[in-house]
């Protein structure tokens, strides 16, 4: 079974036509990103928390503190879904009834386990950053090793997934397209402003060429 | 119990500083936001379902079609968890470890019940428009009875609730003020950019001033 092919649970069945199964597709939303919400329950009650994570290859890392609970939960093994969401327009139809939302999701569903290996770790925590802010890691002081110990790193392998996209204008029942009410897609993006410096900054430090022009393009 | 007392499952227990329950914190989170991520676990496994919303008094509103699996889940009654997240910035600290985002949340847990009546169903598809584009309602063709009926809504009491949120700069560790490199915060926010007009639009229609210079600030 090719890594994508849709289950029986990751299956997109409402509008089917928007559901999207392909490596590309998925990594290229995945690599857009850079917040995820994870979902997972603990006695019946479902829990969804938005956190950072990294895509590398066909793994999905998220991470955060040793003490976190929703880290100690997944550590466990237990089943978690993990959503991507980017949105990239409002949909304004002539009826009310056919608004919608122009957008592009990845659901993936699976169970994580701890990354345990210095190396692969070390690894991981320079993908969060590289997603986040692309050529950073060249310029932090790196983790020590307190820091790793401080730290848990989950990967989830990007074994069930899919994607879902909706595009371009408002769908309106035929009758309504005579109306005179204006329809048309106001397009969203996540737009960088200027960087603000540290109150407590080194005099004379300029904001790097990634923060001064920060994008969440990807070439 | 005020509705927003926190309870052993919304207490926010990692970095408990960053926790607030008053209700007017939380409404203005759920007022700028219009995207949720809907939590619910089907035989165990957990879906994370991205959706829009409405807030209205204290209530909160999803919807979708009468068909959609996850909207026939929850209206079971199943436990529930909706998460709002607004992303205000990336946190530029000087070493990796500390680097961090600026970001307000609300996750509510409970469980929804299905808005049967006509009165109210209309009401909050009134609510989920104006949600995210306010003065769109007076312009748009209304729903019919079929279009009701082929839409379930569904209402989650806003009675147990936390927000989660960060603000400002850098926390670095004392020894790493003094590095040599740049740290402060990359501002983000959600922008609309110039409306495309629908393909089929009449001749003539202008887009209106809530298209022209959509904006997710709130008063």
């Amino acid at each position: 079974m090719s890594p994508f092919t849709p289950t029986e649970r990751t299956q997109v069945r409402r509008l089917p036509n928007r559901g999207a199964y392909d490596a590309e597709t998925i990594f290229r939303i995945l690599d857009e990103g850079f917040i995820c919400h994870v979902g997972f329950a603990v006695d019946g009650q479902p829990f969804v928390i938005p956190t950072g994570y990294a895509r590398s290859g066909e793994t999905l890392y998220i991470h955060g503190s040793a003490a976190s609970r929703m880290l100690r939960t997944l550590a466990g093994g237990v089943q978690v879904c993990v959503t991507v969401t980017l949105l990239d327009g409002l949909v304004l139809a002539r009826s009310a009834f056919h608004h919608s939302m122009n957008y592009r999701s990845v659901v993936i569903l699976g169970r994580a386990v701890q990354v345990e290996e210095r190396e692969e770790k070390m690894k991981a925590l320079k993908s969060f950053t590289e997603q986040v802010v692309r050529e950073r890691w060249n310029d932090v002081r790196l983790p020590t090793d307190a820091e790793l110990k401080a730290t848990t790193v989950l990967a989830l392998p990007l074994s069930e997934a899919s994607a879902k996209i909706r595009t371009g204008p408002p769908k309106d029942d035929e009758e309504d397209y005579q109306l005179p009410i204006w329809a048309g897609v106001v397009p969203l993006a996540i737009v960088a402003g200027a960087p603000v410096p540290d109150p407590r900054l080194n005099p004379g430090l300029e904001p790097p060429p990634y923060a001064k022009k920060y994008s969440r393009q990807r070439p």
